[in-house]
Formats: structure tokens, sequence, C-alpha cells
């Protein structure tokens, strides 16, 4: 190997080290800190975040990898690991320490403040910190640079390289006109039954089903193992090292399913990570919403779907006789997939879920546009929801204050929700195409070709390909939403018995 | 506060932070990761612990120290911190990068060699390593000096500050003058029966059993918790965050019982650090002498006495009524009393205990010197064996491969087990004396004015005091091995009512 590549390798593979270090401390903050742990556990947080930026943007780096880019004899792989790196050393200088130690302090107030806030109900509480919040990111756009784009292109960028705003204008406008229209088709229909899903579930028999359908779904406990949080989440302390959370309640089967599988899928992205890549660009996960795309893939396209239960079932069954007694496959397949326009989003179905997204970035784009003001948040989230989803909005907690997000600062986050559903439903198609008997595979419990073509057309490449590339690659053309819509009309439309899906329902039964 | 005191103490808990990430990270090695995690958990802990020798001794923390202790206006306590990170400031110094290097790797190989040579009893496995390692420790007593002392004390000072090899030679004949002729005496008198701690107790049951005497002690569950390992231990993420572990065998109550109250005394004296100098040396405990003798006064002072089973058997015979249905307090007493001479060291009785301890001393002193060879470590071993307990060794695994701390290279630490149980009885000694009517607090399972007396004589001090001030500041005395003696004699010539003990019987029942 090249001996400045290397050099690089090494100091990539240390900042690795840091982050992930950083990685188990969060995790055991979720899962089994104590109490009063808290306050020591923040700061040492603080300190590795702070070294870990350090070492990010160290002269010695910069030289190393200014260096490399002008390295003719580099690999392929190697080069597009430089550039990114480049690309990332870049953006990171772009932070004074007085602006990174600011932002962490006003973070920290703004969290505490969206708690109370949240708890009490009183969006007063969480305004003034927010609107410095939205101050420090329209700073923060204009540190970053947007390249003649939106600002708000610099935020999204974060969690989304190469995003535009347009694009995603574009792509929202096509939800809105089509997605709106049939979700109205939808509630015009008579509703199917979901109270079964809220019957008693004896916890530890809820886990232990969870257990079976991540191993089924291939994820590797040899390098990952499943805890109880009280938000679920994925995180990876290496791709030997990937662990997932869950919740259980006793009152709602949904809980434990969806987060068992949602947060399986973003494990497996993980588990299918290069170990040799460690710390380096092709040893991550490209972007958010490839990461979503992962989780959604599995939990809708794949758990959401007849053939899965057809499988699992029997199994849940065996578990839960009683309360199921009366539930056959097809009741239990239409009851996870009742549309019902709700406040939340985070119980939202996996239709009605774009319209808490949309709302949230049109509200981010107009706040960092300067055209929205944070006082009037509460009045235009409540027009919004009354717009899209027809429903009023009872009290800011069940309102514009039930995420965390913008507390953390997190701005130009939530769109990679929805570009990761619109991403897994091409994906799947791609794989529904390329792997013969796919639905069969999937009725009879056999995951392995699905996963390996996951592997093989996605895991394995981390950031080698940008999103956009990989898509074109995968599916051969880049982000089209028309086939969640395909998706959509397909299994809704056999649902929910809706006039122009009587040809997809006989099409799936003959098949 | 002093500027320079400041940045000082801002330096220092940054170092701590670091540090504890580690013990974040070791943690969850043992406790949760899964297998496939090690490799890359190794690597992080590396990186870990050469950041923080990194930031330990920069030359901005070695400037400021060598100005914080030339200046006067510094109160007692803040004088006494630089005084001590100076001290450990100039011992790290004199470790080179490349000497911390080579003892990592050297200690990594070794490790692989004696877990392959202790499965496989082949003591030659593991020689070549442990050669090296021997030559390496010589090297550092040389590197660190030892001041016209023997060369063990620069690493016996390593966890002992202060302590010196000819004390500990002068301790160890008194225990072989007075122990060794003690135990043969017990051994001449009808064994106590123990048969019964062997019997079926449900796992469960005992890992609820010994949170209750965890929380009977005052173990704060805010500020920790209990999980399941291999090797029980204790650490520390602050003093908020203490955490004990143990282990559960279905077959022998011992295990939970006594690593439960162990640990759990081992965490009680962190837990009683000051949390404000969380990352300062009054922020840290003394030793691992001081330090065992929280957890052994808790075990043994406390934890085999009959006051506290007196209180705890009715709630253990709760829980297991079957298997300890024809057995009283008494009986109880008695069977977790046992002395029997044995071949592994972690489970000897609190007396033979200390012959291992004095084997490993002799070893670790010649090997040090140069007096004794590597290749015939397992007939030196064996003869001591013979000669102190009585027993032939049938192997090396139980033999001289039985401990993992040469593989790690920790040489000078075995000494600080049987000062440990030296301090406790010492300090015990003096608590009777000064906590009105302890026997009956501890009968009645009100523990609280001991551990208020600990925490007050002892845990608040931190690195205040050295050990022996501290010895001399709660006791009156230099650690003194009558103390240990006196507890020993009592108590079992009581338990095997031999005649010198008649007198003391008597008294005990009296009182």
């Amino acid at each position: 190997m090249n001996t400045n590549y290397g050099r690089y390798k090494a100091l990539m593979q240390k900042i690795a080290d840091v982050n992930y270090a950083a990685g188990v401390l969060a995790w055991d903050q979720e899962t089994y800190m104590p109490p009063r742990g808290a306050d020591k556990r923040a700061q040492q947080l603080s300190t590795l975040a702070g070294m870990a930026h350090e070492m990010a943007t160290s002269p010695e780096l910069g030289e190393l990898l200014n260096q490399l880019a002008a390295d003719n004899t580099l690999s392929e792989k190697e080069k597009r690991n430089v550039k990114q790196s480049l690309k990332d050393y870049n953006d990171r200088k772009k932070y004074s320490t007085e602006f990174v130690e600011r932002t962490s302090r006003l973070v920290s107030e703004a969290f505490q403040a969206w708690q109370q806030a949240k708890k009490e109900n009183r969006f007063p509480l969480f305004a003034p910190k927010l609107e410095k919040l939205v101050e420090l990111k329209r700073e923060e756009c204009r540190l970053l640079g947007y390249e003649g784009g939106h600002p708000y292109d610099a935020l999204l960028n974060q969690y989304e390289p190469g995003a535009k705003t347009k694009d995603i204008d574009v792509l929202f406008a096509d939800v809105k006109a089509k997605l709106v229209d049939f979700v109205k088709e939808i509630a015009a229909a008579p509703q199917n039954n979901d109270s079964f899903m809220h019957l008693t579930y004896e916890k530890q028999k809820q886990w232990d089903f969870g257990i079976e359908l991540l191993k089924q779904m291939g994820y590797d406990f040899e390098a990952g193992r499943q805890d109880i949080s009280t938000h679920p989440f994925s995180t990876s302390f290496s791709s030997q090292d990937v662990r997932v959370t869950t919740r259980v309640s006793e009152n709602n089967l949904n809980e434990m399913i969806w987060s068992c599988i949602h947060e399986g899928g973003h494990a497996l992205y993980e588990q299918g990570l290069n170990i040799d890549d460690y710390g380096l660009p092709t040893g991550e996960a490209i972007s958010l919403g490839i990461h979503e795309s992962q989780s959604r893939l599995w939990e809708n396209n794949v758990g959401r779907s007849l053939p899965y239960w057809r499988c699992n079932f029997p199994l849940l069954k065996k578990y839960f006789p009683v309360p199921l007694s009366a539930v056959d496959t097809e009741d239990f397949y239409k009851a996870m997939n009742v549309v019902r326009p709700s406040l939340i989003r985070t119980g939202a179905d996996e239709l009605t879920y774009h319209f808490h997204i949309m709302i949230r970035f049109e509200i981010e784009k107009a706040l960092i546009e300067g055209s929205l003001q944070v006082k009037d948040l509460p009045d235009y989230w409540n027009r919004k929801y009354k717009e899209y989803l027809g429903i009023d909005v009872p009290d800011d907690t069940r309102g514009v204050l039930q995420d965390i997000h913008w507390s953390h600062g997190s701005f130009g986050y939530f769109p990679t929700y929805s570009l990761g559903s619109f991403y897994a439903a091409q994906f799947f198609a791609k794989a529904s195409a390329q792997i013969p008997g796919l639905a069969g595979h999937v009725e009879n419990g056999n995951l392995a070709p699905l996963l390996k073509w996951l592997r093989e057309n996605i895991h394995q490449y981390g950031k080698f390909y940008s999103a956009e590339e990989l898509c074109i690659k995968v599916t051969g053309e880049k982000l089209n939403f028309g086939y969640f819509m395909d998706y959509a009309r397909n299994k809704y439309s056999r649902l929910y018995n809706l006039p122009s899906g009587r040809q997809e329902l006989k099409k799936e039964t003959v098949s």
C-alpha cells in the first residue's frame, strides 16, 4: 500500500475509534446507564466529540489528503476515499471552534427548553431558543455555502450529500399531486379492523417473537444484539458490532414488530459494510436517505406484505393463540396496513407518513429563508395538518413540539425519511425483478436471497458511490417517486377494495 | 478559583473523560458485547488509552503543574492534588512511546498465549512470552527507579503507592509465623459441613436476593447497576455511575453471594468519592490496597459474620425453603466460613487466601531479582503449594497458569489483595469501637451507620491522604497485621471449637 495512503487510513481509523467509542457511550446512555450518570456522561461525550473534531480537522490530515488528491498511483477506490475525505475535511474546517462550542451550548439549552415545553404544552418556553437555533442554522448555511442554490441545501447536504432543495420541491409536488388524492380515496372506503392489535400481548413473548423475526432477516447476533430503549434506534461500533433496540408495549403489538423490523433493516446495512474499510468512506453508509431505504424496504416492502405474514402470522399465533384466535392472516395483513390520518409522525401509516414530512420540510425551508417566523410556527403547523391530513391539532405537544429534531439543531434531516421510503420502493421493484420467485421465498421465510441482493448491490459499496450514482447503477434511473406510487396503488387498492385497484388485485392473486 | 488551577482541573477532567469512556467500552466488552465485536473493540480501547496517555504527558500539563507546584496561594487540598498530579506526570513521562507500544504488543501476545496454555495445560506455550514480559518488567523497574530499595518496589508502587518490598517481606513473615500454624490447628479440628451450599439454587432467585443485599448495604442503584459477567468486577465512570457485575452458579451459592458483597464494597467506595473532584486525585481511590480493604471489609468482616446472617439468612430461606429446610443460621455461618486449603486463589477461604498471595509475591520478587527463571516456575509453584497449603498441584492449569495477571503484565498487583484484607480488619476494629452497637445494627439489617463511618473516615478524601497517612489518621497506627490475626483467632476458634478460642467464644456470646 502507498505509504501516504496507509498513514491516511491509520488516521481515519483513529478518528473512527473515537467516534465509535462515543457511540458506545451513547448506546449505554439510552439502554443501561443509571439516571445519575447523565451529567458526566454528557461531558464525556462532548470531550470525545471535541477530540474527534480536532483530529478530523488537523493540519496533518489536511496535508496528507491534499498530497493524496494529486497522487495518480491510487486505485479507483482509494481515489474515491480520498476525494470524499477531502470534501469532509474542507467542510469541517469551515466551522470555527467558537461556532462549534456556541452550537453545543445552544443545543443543550434548546433541548432542555423543548423537553419542558413539550411536557407543559407551552410552545413559548421553547420559542426563544428555537429562534436562536434558526439564526444559528442560517449562519451555518452561510459558513458552508450553497453554490447558488437554496441556503437550505447546505443543511440537507449534511444528511443527504448531493441533495438539492429544488429537487425535493419537485418530489414533494409529485407526492402532493398523487398521494393526497389517493389517501382521500382510501378515506372514503370502509375502514379495516385493527382493534385486535391493542389487546393484551405479554411482553416477553413479543420480545421472543421479535428475535425470531430478526434472525429470519439474517441479522447476525454474533455481530450485534437487541436491547430495550425508550426510543428504538440502531447504532454501530464497526460492522462487527451493530446493535438495535426496541420497545415493547403490552397493549400495542405494532410497537415491537415495526421497530424490530425497521431497526433490523438499518442494522443489516451496517453489518454489510466492509470491515476492511473501517474508518474510511467506503466503510460507511452513503447517506441517511439510503440508510432509511434499507430500514423501510424491510419494514414496508417486506414486513407489511402479505407473503411475509403468510410465513410469520402462524408463528405469531403460536405465541398468542388467545388474543388472535379469531384473526386470520388476511385480517392481520389488513390491520397492519390501516391508513388513518393521525397527529404523530412516528405512529403514522406508510402513506400519510409523507404528509408529516412534507409539512416539516416546508416549515424548515421557510424558517431558513426567513419567510416564516418562529412565533407563527404553531398556527402554520396546525393549518398544514388541517390542509394535508384533514385533522385538528388539539395542542402543541401533539403538534409542533412532538419531534426532538429541531431541539437538537437537526434541520434538513426530515426529508431523508421520505427519500428512504421512495428509494426503498424503487430498489424493491428492481430486486423483485431480478430475484426469481422473491415473493415465494418471502412466503417460505427464506429472506436470504433478498439480503444477498442488497449486500451485493448496495451494502458492500459504502460511500464508493453517491446516492444518485448508486440508484442509477442499481435501478437504471434516478430516484423516481413513481415506484412508490405504483407500490402504494397496487397494495392499498386491494386492501381497501378501490375501483382503481381491481386489476392489480386480480394480478396478485394469480401470481 | 486560581486561573492556572482552573486550567489544570479542566485538563484533568478531559483526561478523566477519555479514561472513563474507555471504562464504558471495557464494561460493555465484559457484559454485552457480541463476540465478533472483540477485534475492533480492542483497537478502540487502545486508541483511547493512547490519547489519554498523550494528554497526561503533554508539555502543556507539565508546565502548568510545575507553575502550580510553586504557587503558595493554593489551598491545602489544591496543593495535594497538584503534588500528586505532578508525581503521576513525571512517572508517566518516564515511559517512551516506543516502550508503551512494545508493552502493549507483548501483553496482547502474552494474553493469547496464556489463554491457549491454560486451556491445553501446557506451560511451555506461555513460557517464552512470560520470559519476555519479565525482561520488560525489569526494564520498567529501571525506567521508573526505586531509590535504593528493591527493584520490585517500582512495580508495587503502581498499585500501592508508597509500598516497599521490605515492608511486605516483614508483613508476610508475620503471616507465615502466625497464620500457618493457626490454619494447621484448624485443619486438625473436625470440619464443618458446607455440602448444602452446592444443592440447586434457581439463578433468578439468587439474583433477586443479591440485589436485596446490595440495597441493604446502601449501594445506590440510581448511580449504578448490576449485570452478569464471566469474572465479577466493579467499575466506575464517575462517582455517579459505578457498576458491579456478578456471576450466578446454580450449584454453588457462594459465587453470587460473595461477588455481590465484594464488588458492592468496592462500588460503595467509588460512590462515596466527591463528584466535585471528578478527574482530580482527591476524586480518586487511594490505592488498590485501600480499595480492596473496602471490598474485604464488607465481604469478610460484615458479610461472613454471624450478625449479618442473623438478619439475612431468614430472607435467604424465604427464597430457597427447600434446599435450606434443614439448615439454620449457625449452620450457614459455619458453612460459609469453612477453612480448607485449595488450589484456586479466587475460591479460597479468607485465611488460606493469603498463602496464595504469599506464593505469588515470592515468585514475582524472585523473577524481578533474577533469582528465579521462568522455566523453573511450575516446580517452584508446586513446591510452595505443598509447603504452605499442604496440597499437591495436579496440573499447571490449576497451578501456575490459573491467574490472568501475569499475562497482562500486572506484576506487583497480588500483594494488594492481602493488604486489603489486613487494612479491612484494622478499619473494622476501629469502626466497631467507634460505632455504638454496630453488631446490633448489622443484625437488624441497618448498615447505614457503618457506611456513614466509612464515608466520613475514608471515602470522602480520595487521594488527599496516602494509604499510610489514612491508616494512621483513622486507626491511630500504621498497618498492623495483629488486627487481622485477632479477628481470625476470635472467629475461627469459635467456629472450629479450638482450645485457644474458648475464651473469645465466651466473650462473644456475652456481648
